[in-house]
């Protein structure tokens, strides 16, 4: 909220508020800001106070001035877009037109993966309801240090820095990932298990060992939008899979394969990222079937399988490592800052895989990893696992009720992390009027492959209990009555 | 040594020394094992032990018979290749033609980039001449393990494990860091200063940021193999540039410039690897003249900062960073697991770069940062740095003395870390015949992007002072007193 009893002025302070949002990109090159009148009416100040603070960000080279159409933010940063089929395939059904409207162009002015990502890691003083991890004092533990103390004390490890280290990862934390692996059915040996900067690294180390430029890859739709941009920045074809309750859809998947030849299918059958689905068995049976008829990868990113019901199907388990990679980590449930991730790969694919962390990052620290393998060791991790997966339930039951009497409806039903829910408007608009509010939020655009406009957004349960956040939401979006109806 | 007083046939032993190696790739698919004859010679063992070996082998699907050839590793891996560009420039002089050398077909059965790196992080049990690093007790230190400590105890930082932390990288680190690099003569803001996982993720974001699949990218030749394998697996053409005393090949690299429109140019300027040649001012001045002239960018890898001499000239110093980017770390130095390792890139590269770590690892640990800043910050690390330059200065006062004793010819003036010497025959063969000695050695044909046969090798100061590697080294090369003599 802008303040009279400050030193700044409040142009400057308007101006400062806008540079901020500018420079962390949560209004991206591009982006029109608000218009005088509306501007002012939201902040309550006055349309010459509006006026003085974009020209203060038009002499900062931040914003430029298009004759007759407002203030726009300047495109100083050449931008990666995900790049469409050549020829969209053709609409059978409703879905199928629904799902594949690739012909729309990529809108550039709106918020972008990175800037969602970077939002994320701004120190907040509130939780940000956009958010795609738990709030830290969910995650602030006692046992994390001591295991930290011990590993760090411990003679044995000490010789762990004056070396590069095992190139496939600590040896004590591989092989406590192998027992994890065989209670969720994969039974596989320590030599199938690399260790990797968060299940982020995990991703790239298998778009950039099984793909070249070009490459045609099959993505869930929506989707989490930082594999859009990877695998955009890439080169790679990126081809968006509706993504329904119980999996994906077969018949634009096989359309794909005819028509495409894509190499890889990158999928969270778990709760799905942002819609919480998990894979029907059934589903997983015909999309293995699949990848065995046109000869695909898949690789499998199970992020949430901590927080993921008992004897949830996977696919690599079906499938038995033979055409699939597992990926995951330990940064949604405990230390996101540490990036301990691991990934599982058929035995002729873990060659090439060490080669390629090789030669992004070399090795990963052992001290981090040994750290982790300790509070694996001596049972503090699986009660943190349990006590966090009732505190999530809780927090559904708080979020879900809340949302509802806002105005809110839910496209899929409540379960995990993440909540995907229908507003009503352009969330991309409400998104900037929010961040006024010091309110992150995501849109629906950001999970799509062509970014169009939603009325969708994700909600982190964990983070949208409060119910003054909700107040904030409901009046603000009481500005936008005449709101039209939107594609989702 | 295979002996006779194990549970172990010698049968089952040198099956298992073949399998190990051929397991960690320093015998690469397609490499022919030693004839039968010739392996009982070396291993004083009969030829029916020999045969038996192999067998096993085979019967482990390891190697193949090939009827009237012998052994061959079997081919169980893909691999990227250095792609030759499409017509080779025109040969003006012997400098040249000796070095644009490209028509030779890549020789995919010899030691690989990440063969060799994996051979350096094989626990040894004695120092490994060809290793690229310091050894261990050079490196040990308690103020590490303190720095740690402090981190691990401290409660401002204990909330750093609950958040994925600052993209950027820790903001004391940076701080710090634009005091070294304004010492070095880049006087730059914070903003400009990224941390990397290591050196190697700096080189892997400018790679992926500035180019895109098919591109042009000089590297210096010779070169750490570890650029040109990233680079042939990003699908870059890779463009190899003579590297002299002064600086690298002019002549070459405008004939580049003006035939294949090259993005990048990758140089290590000081203590170059292998060669440790330091780049004269005038002929920095002149490669950036190019690059302004034909609009390269240039990526300076200063991996040997610490230990180079005061003063020593860096493209990015004289540039300004207007179309350059630094990188360093400080592997080489301290703590090589610990992956901290920072980029420098001018002001309008910098939110591409931090993308393409976000997209790649999300963040970097936090911890290892900050424990690094603690010991730059206490000048622990500088006192540590001093007592490393003139440990290394007394260090190749011994391997020097040593190496012309044995029969080599240092091709470059000692300085440094490594030494660049000539052994008059094929290194590929000296290496393989090393390892039964339990020798890992440096080929020189792993520092051409051609990977043409060789009979330079690379030294480590530090890990060559032992008479006892160079008694090894003696016996070992008169096994080989018709070795033909070959193009370096």
């Amino acid at each position: 909220m802008l303040t009279r009893d400050t030193t700044h002025t409040l142009t400057e302070q308007l101006a400062a508020r806008f540079a901020e949002r500018i420079r962390s990109r949560l209004l991206p090159a591009g982006a029109r800001l608000p218009s005088v009148r509306a501007c002012a009416a939201q902040q309550s100040v006055s349309p010459y106070t509006v006026v003085a603070a974009y020209d203060l960000l038009q002499a900062q080279g931040l914003v430029e001035a298009r004759r007759q159409r407002g203030f726009y933010v300047r495109d100083y940063v050449a931008k990666a877009v995900v790049t469409a089929p050549a020829a969209p395939p053709v609409a059978k059904d409703k879905t199928l037109k629904d799902a594949v409207s690739l012909s729309l162009p990529a809108a550039s002015a709106r918020i972008n993966a990175t800037s969602l990502i970077r939002g994320m890691m701004h120190k907040a003083t509130h939780p940000q309801p956009g958010a795609g991890m738990f709030p830290p004092e969910w995650l602030q533990n006692q046992f994390l240090q001591s295991a930290l103390r011990k590993v760090v004390g411990s003679d044995a490890l000490h010789a762990m820095h004056w070396s590069y280290g095992a190139p496939m990862g600590d040896e004590l934390l591989r092989a406590l990932l192998t027992d994890r692996l065989k209670e969720l059915g994969l039974p596989v040996g320590m030599e199938q298990v690399m260790t990797t900067m968060g299940a982020t690294q995990g991703l790239d180390i298998v778009s950039r060992t099984l793909l070249k430029a070009g490459d045609a890859v099959m993505v869930e739709e929506p989707g989490w939008s930082v594999e859009f941009a990877r695998l955009a920045a890439l080169g790679m074809q990126v081809l968006p899979v509706p993504r329904g309750p119980d999996g994906p859809d077969l018949a634009v998947m096989r359309h794909y394969c005819e028509t495409h030849a894509p190499k890889l299918y990158v999928s969270v059958s778990v709760l799905h990222n942002p819609t919480s689905y998990s894979l029907h068995p059934a589903a997983a049976h015909q999309v293995l079937q699949l990848a065995q008829a046109f000869n695909f990868y898949i690789v499998e990113d199970d992020t949430y399988s901590h927080i993921a019901p008992e004897h949830a199907t996977r696919l690599s388990v079906l499938d038995g490592l033979q055409r699939s990679i597992y990926v995951s980590g330990f940064a949604k449930i405990l230390a996101p800052n540490w990036r301990v991730g691991y990934m599982v790969a058929p035995p002729d694919l873990v060659d090439r895989m060490l080669d390629t962390k090789l030669l992004s990052t070399l090795t990963s620290p052992a001290l981090m990893e040994r750290a982790m393998a300790l509070c694996i060791e001596n049972g503090q991790l699986r009660r943190h696992i349990e006590r966090m997966r009732s505190r999530l339930v809780q927090a559904r039951k708080h979020s879900v009720p809340l949302a509802l009497e806002s105005g809110c409806c839910f496209v899929t039903e409540p379960a995990g992390m993440f909540g995907w829910v229908d507003t009503g408007m352009d969330t991309e608009v409400l998104a900037q009027r929010m961040l006024d509010e010091n309110y992150l939020i995501a849109p629906g655009s950001l999970f799509h492959a062509s970014r169009q406009p939603s009325t969708l957004m994700r909600i982190n349960y964990a983070c949208t209990q409060d119910p003054s956040f909700w107040r904030v939401y409901q009046r603000v979006r009481a500005e936008f009555p005449q709101a039209e109806p939107m594609p989702r």
